[in-house]
């Protein structure tokens, strides 16, 4: 069972993402260590004790739609109710709204923890939290007024309407329609897909967001505006009024995070017939600037998904290590107790295990950092403010991609070191890896997200912020050599050289770019993600183990320089060498 | 919907694996190139046209357990029915028992299909075949009298009973007893898990051949003893008598190969109420020997594994094409028709259908040369018998665990360009990779496979069987270089370079096996596996290419050589610089 590594989420948040040194430099407000202690320890026993237990009976039972109403599994409500009165959905909301306004950095820590919990659960919230993002941002004062507090508190969730059928990497091509009442308010009407926690019972009413198109809007993606359509109209009081056209027609079965309810939502299809045709909704923003308010929230929405990766990633490490100290089989060397070794003892076990282990604090150092990043260009103002934004816009695609594709590595590892009951579904393992394989994919596909690192990020201040990021992180591979530290074996030369595949294949990528090589760049974008994920990852690594005075963390950094960093050197080769046979073979010869 | 593909499958036996070779040199008896035409293309009808129908009922519906008695899913009877009396049971059974004795590589060819078809139907006349060789090799006259035809025939089913709760990979904990009776038989007392179709519906009776100790057995797996316990009596006209005291207690909810019952058989446990305790066996084999039968088969048993893996990936990567010249997304270059462009034309998604092609190629090459040295060694004497028992035993353990890695691998890469219909269970492609999960981890882990290599494949021949293997593999790199064929781009370097780093990581490898340095050697050998697999997979796909003069296998070789080789690199790395790291790593760090 999943206990929430508090300890280990502290040192990474305090020692290796700038937690500390953002607190020292009074960066974070009146926030104090203490402060932030009490609240990882508290959000960690709620994780593992509230949250964990349900995660169970959610994959086993489902969300279940009838009757367009949908219920979630047995005590999932009340583990919701008891959720929202612990103050954890308000954890970042707007305190001028109720919301605590704590920094990033705090809750990806606590997003990591309910989504090791229970991914499914955890997932419901965080769309809400988009919602109050863009209604904070972008919304009028009186919608503001009306959701936006209750929405903070978590009486009322919040759901993201992006996905048709035909348009769902590609928004350009969406058709939802929204048509003018001219009292201030629109009609909608089309069909939504992929809507998490679309319809639910946790909660009286649902604030729908929806992206739609305006009768006279210009094609493409500068022709979609954003829309809020709530489930029930709110009367002037703040009680519910009349139930809007607005309804879950089916839910989808999947792989995984069965409890979570996926929900086809059909706007205007006339199931409420007492009225006009059409769900009733409010602008949110201007006109046409649709779009630009979703991408304000995307890159928090992103980092929240890749919280996922690393949380599964975790619950699965944790779950195939108690494993392995339990269950016995055969001799190994290292282990002289009476009868079969724990299985722990044998190496291959030991390399699966150090390998979930050290990839999946890779993946949290990065996401920290990008929530760090996000923390200080909150703090910050003018050039400082640029340089945190670029460094939250270069590590988001990483955090997403890197995050979520270890998430569905360490999950599959963690089948395998279970053996034979890693396949049976009581064992539990089989559904993390299940639960994880939709990180990779929604969000931004993990492709997409190696395209926007490469295109639009490596770019920023004219090339100059990722050679600035690289050359912090071989500051910490100078302390290691300079701390003449024992025990790091060659982990000062392999993370040395990951460093120069990362520079060699950043300035190719540039140049590609800019010489307008845009198929090279493409081809090479996702070898160059993870390149970049495991060089930064020696790092961070480094900067752990050497802010720890910990053994173990010491020990990790050195397997993880001494077997999986050299991956970087192929990545670059992919990455410079690559392209032209991927350019050349047409798709006919894909086939 | 899956479509064999018999040509291609028909191009590696020929061309790559030996077949046309050992046709030409007379070493398959009378059997020609038009017969295994004729045989391959009426297996890829049947594959194609009746049993991938029934692979979705089979994963929705799944084996049902009620009142000891499992019934398949809607259909299935049916259709092993129809596989029967197509005689596909029989291909490889003995001819003295009505099997047609057709050679190995027909033999893996043909149950590519079937599991491309449905992983959970071909699995069950995997174990028939597993039973048929062992009854065949080591029972006695009268026992393969009375069971050998059905068996081969397929009107019985066979089960393999090794695993138990205690004994997973360590057979040397089994517990299960063989009483004598002293008339020839025993009483069987026991418990046996993850027993593969061990009740169904499919056949009148079931043959368990099952592992346990005698009472004066000595410890360990040297005093191990195969027994033969039918489901039912045979009388001696060959009708069916008294139910055995063999019952299934229960069958485990499994994260795919849902139609497959996966069963916990119970031995002797006075089910059958009538008789004396005890579920009566006959010995196969030898008293203590039982292992030894168990291993004759094992190899074969392995290598039908791999064909799991390959035909998993295959299906995923034609299932993930299919989608991709059908969806529509954005603009990409390339392709200058109307509207969106379909997305086999974005680099990402071409860079992951030609990574799933080519790992699949690759595994089936390995897998099918593997068979191809089964069916020399058959048909050899001496010297040369032993160098191809030698190439058999060699290639095994990578045929069975790179061709199931790479199965999970390419069936989550088909989920992944599916976007969010991948995660979808309707679409299929996250069934296949539920599926494909288990096989790294059956017939022995991957991990196992791996020390299987390292311990015991490398010193074969005094360490000179792998040197000459590896020199064979470098004779295509030299042909290739002697062709000037166009179009190659780096193949030829690239693969070299492979070769050399195998080369390096076998000699370092069999140094610390000689030496008694068994930590390093065991430290390594997972990732040696994988350098060996893709370093013997650019030969292999050079020699397809040179052979066929194929645009589309040529673009395949060097895509392969260009991208996906260079980690031959890294992980040869990882296995001469990486095991101190590992090894230093106490187990208490590790957690």
């Amino acid at each position: 069972m999943y206990r929430a590594p508090v300890e280990e989420i502290a040192h990474t948040l305090k020692h290796v993402a700038g937690l500390n040194a953002a607190l020292e430099g009074g960066r974070l407000g009146d926030l104090s260590e203490d402060l932030v202690d009490a609240i990882l320890s508290e959000a960690g026993r709620f994780a593992t004790d509230e949250v964990t237990p349900l995660r169970k009976i959610g994959d086993e039972h489902g969300a279940v739609l009838k009757d367009a109403a949908v219920t979630t599994p047995p005590g999932w409500k009340d583990l919701y109710r008891r959720w929202v009165e612990g103050g954890w959905n308000a954890l970042t909301g707007p305190e001028e709204f109720g919301g605590q306004g704590l920094p990033n950095m705090l809750s990806v820590a606590a997003l990591e923890m309910w989504n090791s919990g229970s991914m499914a659960f955890a997932i419901g919230p965080t769309l809400t939290m988009g919602a109050v993002e863009a209604l904070d941002k972008h919304g009028s004062d009186e919608l503001k007024a009306t959701y936006l507090e209750k929405l903070v508190s978590g009486e009322w969730m919040g759901t993201m309407n992006l996905t048709e059928p035909q348009a769902g990497s590609d928004l350009a091509a969406l058709r939802t329609r929204a048509e003018p009442v001219g009292d201030g308010t629109y009609r909608i009407f089309g069909q939504k897909i992929f809507i998490t926690y679309g319809e639910h019972d946790f909660t009286d009413n649902i604030v729908h967001l929806v992206l739609a198109r305006l009768p006279d809007a210009p094609a493409g993606t500068r022709g979609i505006s954003l829309f809020l359509v709530p489930k029930f109209f709110v009367n002037d009081d703040g009680s519910l009024g009349a139930r809007n056209d607005a309804f879950c027609a089916s839910i989808e079965h999947k792989m995984g995070i069965h409890a979570s309810p996926t929900c086809t939502m059909i706007y205007g299809d006339g199931f409420a017939k007492d009225r006009e045709p059409g769900a009733i909704g409010w602008l949110i923003g201007e006109e046409n600037k649709g779009l630009a308010c979703m991408f304000t929230m995307m890159n928090n929405a992103r980092l929240a998904v890749a919280m996922q990766g690393v949380a599964i990633a975790e619950a699965a490490r944790q779950k195939a290590l108690a494993y392995a100290q339990e269950r016995r089989q055969g001799k190994a060397l290292g282990f002289d107790g009476e009868g079969m070794a724990p299985i722990v003892h044998h190496a291959d076990v030991k390399r699966n295990l150090l390998t979930m282990k050290a990839l999946t604090q890779v993946a949290r150092a990065i996401s920290y950092s990008c929530a760090h990043a996000l923390d200080m260009a909150h703090a910050s103002e003018g050039e400082d403010m640029r340089h945190w934004q670029d460094r939250a816009n270069l590590l988001t695609p990483i955090a997403k991609a890197f995050s979520t594709d270890i998430g569905v590595e360490v999950a599959s590892i963690g089948v395998q070191v279970h053996g034979g009951m890693g396949y049976i579904e009581e064992t539990g393992a089989a559904a993390l890896l299940r639960d994880a394989r939709i990180a990779p994919i929604y969000e931004g596909t993990n492709g997409i997200q190696a395209i926007d690192l490469v295109m639009r990020k490596l770019p920023l201040g004219g090339g100059e912020h990722v050679r600035g990021y690289i050359a912090e992180l071989r500051e910490d591979i100078e302390k290691l050599r300079k701390s003449n530290a024992d025990g790091f074996g060659r982990t000062a030369e392999k993370c040395d050289a990951a460093l120069d595949d990362l520079a060699e294949a950043t300035s190719f990528l540039q140049a590609a770019v800019a010489e307008g090589r845009q198929e090279e760049a493409l081809a090479g974008a996702t070898p160059y993600l993870r390149l970049f994920a495991l060089a930064a990852g020696g790092s961070y690594l480094v900067r752990g183990a050497l802010a720890g005075g910990d053994r173990a963390r010491l020990a990790l950094a050195r397997f993880f320089a001494e077997n999986l960093v050299d991956e970087a050197s192929a990545l670059k080769k992919r990455v410079v060498e690559g392209a032209k046979s991927l350019a050349d073979a047409d798709s006919a010869l894909v086939s």
